[in-house]
């Protein structure tokens, strides 16, 4: 017998959502499906529905992320929820409070949901443990572990433009090793179906025995770019950039930066991607980035759909 | 003559709450009687109600406390206001602006309600003197002052669980010294007929000539908590845990903090109050935090609760 | 043939609020007789009206001033608008994103409307050139360029106490040089027709021939105020009070301070105004900020109503 999945309720319905890893293909693709509908109301004159009337949404910001939490906000105010941001860095974590007294404090205040970001791995699990039930609690992202909108709002990206998630060939660039995007992005693609995930990057910026999670590694960037129809390329953190593992942006521009001729290996319809922010002429040339192939505006419009889904879903007013 | 109370328009109405002392006690018992009815509220799936919709209300906060303003911020919300938060201390007061400037500024806005925290004793009453009429101020914490809605919904817990005021031996135990939430427990607990309260601290955390306030002191704690109904222990505050009137944080524990064998002395069905964040292994045992006599989160639902009745009264939304 | 203006579209309707430059006349008082309705619903008991309902208002501040973010927060939120606020300076920002790539991602979230504050002259103008038609850009100050919402509530306060631009006589006094706000002034009286707009400031705080923008130059003060029926008072920042262009300030205040005896020397029926946040003593005696011939906290009132205008007829909800 295993362990039950922390993200759903006994009835297997999604009640938190944390990780892509070990959710099913048929939630994933229903979360798809509903922020389809979202799209339409994003783009509507009057950008609301009463989803989440009445609802107590707390942005629980352990890490300060000002992109992030806006998206989540924006999200929750167009479901016509109550929405407080906390920033817990000035406040009682400071005091010398746990983590779990903070949380449980909130939930007393009956709230409904908390999108929550930490540095550690595996606080947004943590708080889910312990929350009462009829609270949601959706990772924001959580040290170098996951980040499950991220990489919901990419697979929303790729079916909106090519489809068929198993006819695809997909490489993913850069700082695998530190990025909580990557693995959440990898668990999306292969619990989806495609049949090729590589990953590209330097050794140092590899895990160890990446090659479990069913991708293929590869150091030569022009090479794994080879016929590719979706290439996502991975923020390279400042603190990397000149640190022990990477000699410098410029070298690791020169190896590892999307490039229109390293980008010329892929497919010719090969769309680019990028979670945002982009270090323009580190991991990504400009001419790319702003370039025809370039997805990454439209990922940020698709993110708000998602966010709005997985809110929706999880509260219970959307049958996914 | 006496001064009139700030805190009452010329119709002996509340206008302000600024402090428990000097409150009539059919007002405080208003405020618990109209906070039981938003406690529903909180329960429902649409927690929201239009009482204070076109409202603006500003939580002016001088002194940063996510956690409390928290409470208010949600309570406005779950009313239909329109909050807005202003943590003075990047802004206008950095630049040379004094308080009254900032305050008539916003009450320039067509502001309904400030909620202040500030770390000066009695700004709150200074601002309330001099906004205009229709305006009302609720005091959110002022230096070692006064925290009167902490205090009243500390007295709707004990309500809540005991009943009868007036039959009650309520002990509260801590940094008598520095806390406002103390003097407001003080006021509030007389006020409304409770026979006998104790402070409970070493003589170095307790005020001059505290008796006044009609209570009696113990510095043992054991013999302090004999058979009393109610345990409210205080916060011990970061900078007092190894300061000149403190051994320790290990002796403070030893001496003041509440474990399972200090509360035996208490009657059997005591209640334990603690106004957070706690220091678990400081002023209380997590033991006792979390055990069966705890009612530390309780405290934290009905807070929202009073929070709702204090504004919705003052507003003249709801006839207390 | 000239280039088109910026804040027009092709149609002649305002489309960015970026500078009171260039502006027609007739789009001036448009936007002040549109103020004058707003003006009644914010003194109703209910301040709150439907027209921006699901549109999103983001507020972005590349330097921090809590005060005027809420002056458009407020306004917003009583045009029913979803407001998010972001201070970006702990953000995308410092993590190397170009403003233009934060801009363009939270244009694709379907933002309507941007609220810029930056300490760079012309951000709001870059920032309006590249979002999508639809989405409209309203400066709130951009380095010592402008200032366009102060200026026209500072219309809006003239018009109302004195009627008739084309008749008046009106004093801008102190940092000419450094003050956006003294430069959004000048261009709309002089749009709105007002026959004589004199400066008064030393030498080292004028700008360079800054005759050419249609005001009479002084440095007496007295003198300059001799028959007056708007003195228009500058804020000395900081940073000035005591650098290599100013001895000091009370030397400052001895010359350029607007006292009693000074405001003698004006029409008796003058109106003294000031943006805020005053330094009292500074540029501005207490007995004149207090005095009977202060607007200076109307222009706040006004300045709530004057955002909501720009909003309303930015948004297309408001026939201007």
């Amino acid at each position: 017998m295993t362990a039950p999945n922390p993200q759903l309720d006994s009835h297997g319905r999604l009640c938190h959502l944390l990780t892509t890893e070990g959710l099913p293909a048929s939630i994933l693709q229903a979360i798809l499906d509903t922020a389809g509908s979202f799209l339409t109301v994003n783009a509507r004159e009057v950008k609301k529905v009463p989803l989440l009337r009445g609802k107590s949404v707390f942005n629980l910001f352990f890490e300060p992320s000002t992109r992030t939490r806006t998206t989540f906000e924006i999200a929750a105010k167009r479901l016509s929820a109550d929405v407080v941001n906390l920033t817990v860095a000035t406040s009682s974590q400071t005091k010398g409070e746990t983590l779990l007294d903070t949380v449980a404090n909130l939930s007393a205040m009956h709230a409904d949901m908390f999108v929550v970001r930490h540095s550690q791995s595996g606080a947004a699990h943590l708080i889910a443990r312990h929350v009462g039930a009829g609270i949601h609690v959706i990772n924001a992202g959580d040290g170098r572990h996951a980040h499950p909108t991220q990489a919901l709002l990419d697979m929303y990206t790729i079916r909106h433009y090519k489809g068929d998630f198993r006819r695809l060939r997909v490489a993913i660039v850069g700082d695998i090793l530190h990025s909580r995007v990557a693995r959440s992005e990898i668990h999306a693609l292969t619990t989806l179906g495609v049949p090729e995930v590589r990953v590209i990057a330097p050794r140092t910026l590899l895990p160890m025995q990446v090659e479990r999670l069913g991708v293929s590694v590869w150091q030569d960037m022009a090479r794994g770019l080879e016929d590719v129809d979706v290439v996502m390329m991975l923020r390279l953190q400042n603190e990397r950039m000149n640190g022990a593992l990477l000699p410098s942006a410029q070298e690791y521009f020169r190896a590892y930066g999307l490039t229109p001729e390293k980008l010329a290996r892929a497919r010719p319809d090969a769309i680019v991607m990028h979670p945002g922010p982009m270090n323009r002429g580190v991991e990504i040339d400009s001419a790319v980035a702003d370039g025809r192939q370039s997805v990454i505006l439209p990922q940020v419009t698709f993110g708000i759909a998602v966010r709005m889904a997985v809110m929706s879903i999880l509260a219970g007013q959307v049958e996914p």
